[in-house]
Parts: C-alpha cells; sequence; structure tokens
C-alpha cells in the first residue's frame, strides 16, 4: 500500500515545509458525538468497547471522511488508553474518566508497568489498518497524550478544577514527578511508533492541560518528556504535530520540544505566534463555539484565521480545541468549504 | 478619620509608583473558608448573609487582618452582588452560584435595571465602614466584576466549562453582546464608586475569565466596559488594579484600559510581564497550590516570584489566583513572613 505523501497530501506538503495545492483542515475530535452516525455506534457500544473493538474504531474514525471533504484522518482512540494495560484502566461510564483510587504515592507510579503496545494495544494498530486499507489516499494521525496531562488524570484520578495533587507533587516532591513524568513519556513514544508502523502518517501530542503551570515549571517538568517523544519519533520520519493549551506564554519552550509542527488554542492570534516562531507550521485555532454562531460569523471568522495563518510558515487549519458535541454538522461543512475557498493574500 | 496614604502604606506606595518600606502582600480570598473563625461564622449564616449582612461581612474581611501581618485588606463581598438588585439573584445553597433561568434574549437583558448602589446594595458601604473604622491604618479594597465574567455568569446561568452561551451571543448577535456588557460596566462602575466614597482606598475588577475569547475578542468585547469603568473611577484618585485570567496573551490590552496596576495570574512570569509593561506596578503570582507544598518549595518559589516582581515597576506581592479552602493558615503566614523578609537584589 503507498502512503500520502507531501505530493498527494495538502496536509503533509504544509509539514514538510512545502506549499499545499489547498489550505488543509481537519478538527480535533472529527470522529464523534456531533455526528448522528457516531451515535448510532455508540448506542450499541461503550466508550471504551469503542475505542479497543478494531472494526468500530475504524468505522468511527472513517465517518467524517466519507461525510466531510477533509484533509486527515485521526484514529479514533483515547489519550488514556495506553494507561490501562500500565495498570490505571479508567472507568468512562460515569461521564468523564475516572480512576477507583488515584494514584498518588511513589510506590504507585513505580508499579505502574511499561508495556508492548503491540502485546497490549494491538487493537489501536488493527483500527489503524482498516482505516488506511479502505481510505489509503488519506493521511491518518496518530496521537498520545503529553506526560504531564497524563499524570493529571492519574494523579488527580479524573478531571480537575485547579489540579491541587498534580502540582502539590511537583511542589513537594519533584524528583518523584519528573519518575513519573518520564516513564510516560516512553509508554507515550511506543504507543506513537506503533500507530506510525501500523500505517499513521503523521502524529500529534496533546498537551490538553498545558495551561496548569506556571511557564517555568512547564519547561521543567513538562517539556523533558515531551521533547523525549518527539526524539524517539524522529527516526521514522513522520512529521510530529504538539497541540498545547495556554496560549503562547509557552511558546519559547514548545519550539524546543523539536516537534515540527505547533497547534494552538484559540485564544491567541496565529500571527503573533508566526512572528516568534517564523520557520515553524501552524495549526489551528478557531473557537469551537464559532461553530454555534451565525453563518456570517463563521465565514468572516474562519477568513480571519486563514489571514493569520498566512502569515506562519505553514497553516494547517483546525479548530483551537475538540469539536463541541452539539455542533451541528452543516456548521462543519460550511467552515470546512471556506477554508478550502479562501486564498492566500500574496 | 484619615485614610491610609502611600506614606504611611506599602500598598498604596507601590501603586503610586514609590519605593515602599516593605513589599506589600494581600492574598485574593484572604477573607475565606480555609480560615476555621471564617468557617464558625458561615456555620451559623448562608454565603447569601454573610454578603448581606454588614456586621457579619466586616467580620471576616477583619480575621485576616487580625491574623496576619497583612498589607491590605479586602472587603468580603462577591462580584456578583450588584447583578441581584438589578433582577438577576444568583442562588449560593448549591456550591456554585446559580440563576434559576439563564439570561439569553436581548428582552431579558433589556429586563435588568440599572440601580443606585447607595439604594439598593448599602449593605456593602455599611461593611466597609465598620471595618475602616476598626482597622483605618490599612488600606481596604473594594471590588467588582469584569462585564464580561458578570455577563458569562448571567448568560451561562453560573459557572461553565466551555462558555459556549456567552461565546455564541458574541459569535452571533454582538451588538447585543455590546450592549448587555456596557450596561454591566456602568453598574460595576456605580458599585465601586460607592465603595471608594465609603472608605476603600483602592478597587480591583475581577476578570476571572478573561481567557475564554480569542485576543481580538477580548480587545473588542471585554476591553471597553473595563476601560469604561476605569475612567469612571479615575476622578476618586485611588489606584485601580485590574486582575485578569489568561496569562500575558492579552497584556497590550490590559494596558490600553487605563487600569492603575495589572494582576496576574500564576502560568505567566512578572519578568516577562515587567519587559512588556514597564511602568506599569504587577500584582501578583504565586500558584495558590504552592502553599499545599513543602515549606522549601514556598520559600523558594515566593522568592523566585519576588526577584520576577523585582524587574517591574512595583510589586505587590498576591497569589495568582483565590487562596484554597483546604489551605493551612500556617502556609500563608510562612508566605507572608518570606515576602516582607525578601530584599532586592539591586
Amino acid at each position: 500500500m503507498t502512503r500520502p505523501t507531501p505530493e498527494s497530501s495538502p496536509f503533509l506538503a504544509v509539514l514538510a515545509g512545502r506549499r499545499p495545492s489547498r489550505r488543509p483542515i481537519w478538527v480535533m475530535r472529527q470522529a464523534g458525538r456531533y455526528l448522528p452516525e457516531y451515535r448510532k455506534v455508540r448506542e450499541t457500544a461503550s466508550f471504551h468497547t469503542m475505542c479497543t473493538t478494531p472494526e468500530l474504531a475504524a468505522e468511527v474514525t472513517l465517518q467524517p471522511l466519507r461525510r466531510f471533504d477533509l484533509d486527515a484522518g485521526i484514529i479514533f482512540s483515547d489519550i488514556l488508553t495506553p494507561l490501562g494495560p500500565m495498570g490505571a484502566e479508567f472507568d468512562f461510564s460515569q461521564g468523564g474518566p475516572k480512576l477507583t483510587a488515584p494514584l498518588r504515592e511513589e510506590r504507585a507510579f513505580e508499579a505502574l508497568e511499561l508495556v508492548e503496545p503491540r502485546e497490549e494495544l494491538g487493537f489501536v494498530a488493527e483500527a489503524i489498518g482498516l482505516v488506511t486499507s479502505e481510505r489509503p489516499e488519506i493521511p491518518l494521525i496518530g496521537f498520545g497524550g503529553a506526560p504531564l496531562t497524563l499524570a493529571s488524570y492519574l494523579v488527580e484520578g479524573g478531571g480537575s478544577k485547579d489540579f491541587r495533587h498534580i502540582k502539590a507533587l511537583i511542589y513537594s516532591r519533584p524528583e518523584v514527578a519528573v519518575a513519573l513524568l518520564d516513564k510516560l513519556a516512553e509508554q507515550v513514544a511506543r504507543h506513537l511508533e506503533m500507530q506510525v508502523e501500523a500505517g499513521c502518517s503523521a502524529v500529534q501530542v496533546f498537551d490538553s492541560w498545558a495551561g496548569i503551570l506556571h511557564t517555568d515549571d512547564y519547561r521543567r517538568f513538562a517539556v523533558p518528556g515531551i521533547a523525549k517523544i518527539m526524539a524517539r519519533l524522529a527516526p521514522l520520519g513522520v512529521p510530529r504535530i504538539l497541540f498545547s493549551k495556554g496560549g503562547l506564554t509557552n511558546l519559547p519552550w514548545l519550539l524546543e520540544t523539536g516537534a515540527d509542527a505547533l497547534s494552538l488554542d484559540w485564544t491567541c492570534d496565529l500571527a503573533d505566534a508566526a512572528e516568534r516562531a517564523p520557520r515553524t507550521p501552524l495549526q489551528g485555532n478557531l473557537d469551537p463555539v464559532v461553530l454555534h454562531g451565525s453563518e456570517t460569523e463563521i465565514v468572516r471568522r474562519a477568513e480571519a484565521v486563514c489571514r493569520s495563518g498566512d502569515r506562519a510558515a505553514g497553516h494547517v487549519f483546525n479548530l483551537g480545541h475538540g469539536i463541541l458535541t452539539e455542533t451541528p454538522p452543516e456548521a462543519l461543512a460550511l467552515l470546512i468549504d471556506t477554508v478550502h475557498r479562501h486564498q492566500p493574500e500574496d
């Protein structure tokens, strides 16, 4: 099977620093609950079953690619998926993910076992195989969570309002936190390697909770793990995207991770980011809630993001965060069309 | 009664651009639940009763001033207090504040009535009188919510995860949003005027949800209301502090508001802020969770904030957000002592 290349794919062209034939767009959580066909699958299976059953994961990954003219797919999975086989199985049945007992002590972190993804997470590789054989022309993105975000879930035992437990760990026993973050980085690196070998043409690391720390702490605690992941992926030759929340505050450190492209949240202006990262392709960053606004505003705001993106070394259009469950699919269709039509001014 | 002056108060000295006799410190939510004496009052009265009963509000305002060597007090109240008399009474009895029916339509916004604080919110002025007559030497801060934050509460009907309703309003009917924000600015300005006339030596505007919008939208929708408030307060001659979440992303626009000092959240470095706002005294910005860390880390991190603050035109030490309910009071005592001892390097 031939994989998509920068010649055939606008998405890969931008990430390779080339001029694309059109501005590429995909959106975070595009395989998701806003689609009626996704909800239909979800009625028959739990979120966990969908993640771990290759046919179901492949089906919902393919759904948005059938419905929309998207420039990339992203495998349906969850950033917490690799943590189950390590010994921390999250329960998704009560709304947000929950651990029966949050991990707080050093020995609990030490008990987390590094696993071989081919043995324990083979269902992800299988799902990737199913998707890429059905749509070999569309680049498929593999993904993983950034170590800080994963550590937060483990230590808080789920989502959190103030992240007091993971922060108290960092502020009291920094060396214990560093060891945990490093172990998670190792597992995520292995998981991403497997996804690329299974057929993914790009990877994205999600640091959804990058905005919880002081910028010096972000550099000290979050960046080394991300850099380790990026370095491990480098020999595989696929573009590595880093999504990070927290506006531009951590931008200098994000550049230090070695990521090939940065995906930014909706609070910052891509033109400002481009000024400070002139050689890095940028991805983003329309506020997902704009898709709940009027058609006029969707078009106006999408074009504004395109104009800011034109200042970057390359621009992959995306939302600044995952698409919301209640978004009308028609709004996404309008967005995709607007982005593809928009011409750079130069 | 003589009010504190920049000569007598390190807090007012910094805000006046002068060298203080010591580095001033106060902390957001210092009159709060982390104090056993506060919890004792709270056992006898609801949060709403405490806000609206001058003796109780004064008592809890005074509690931290008795226990700690703080450089300023802040009147116990809530940013939502002025909204009740306008016609939007929040219920605090179920955890977070809740409106029976969120305000979503233009006529609901138009029905909000501008009120005379002296008539409808006199209990706040009375509480201020009680505090300043007991502790006339300590500057007391009056406060209000920024229009965007207040509008978010009204339109979401309480707290929110994604702020989709206030944003959908802004993205669909911007002119309706602007009218609402302007009305709220007018009410907050009146409320702050009353607080100054009642004895407050400084005011702070809280824009807790400043980080929800793209920076261009923040400038367009949030800044005009804040600027209006600042302009209305200018003739009274008291320093006006603006607290804004969202790191440094919106810094240029915060400077446009006319605020005398900026209070920043814990994610950014005060030295970076000082570089971009060299003439503005800064307030902040230790992560509140640091007070849950080890003593060594509290001291080390407080000193780091002081060193960054030394680069600013002036530094009022504070947390980057409100002190947490579970914080041991001893940790705050250690922080205050550390800050007062720290000497600038020059």
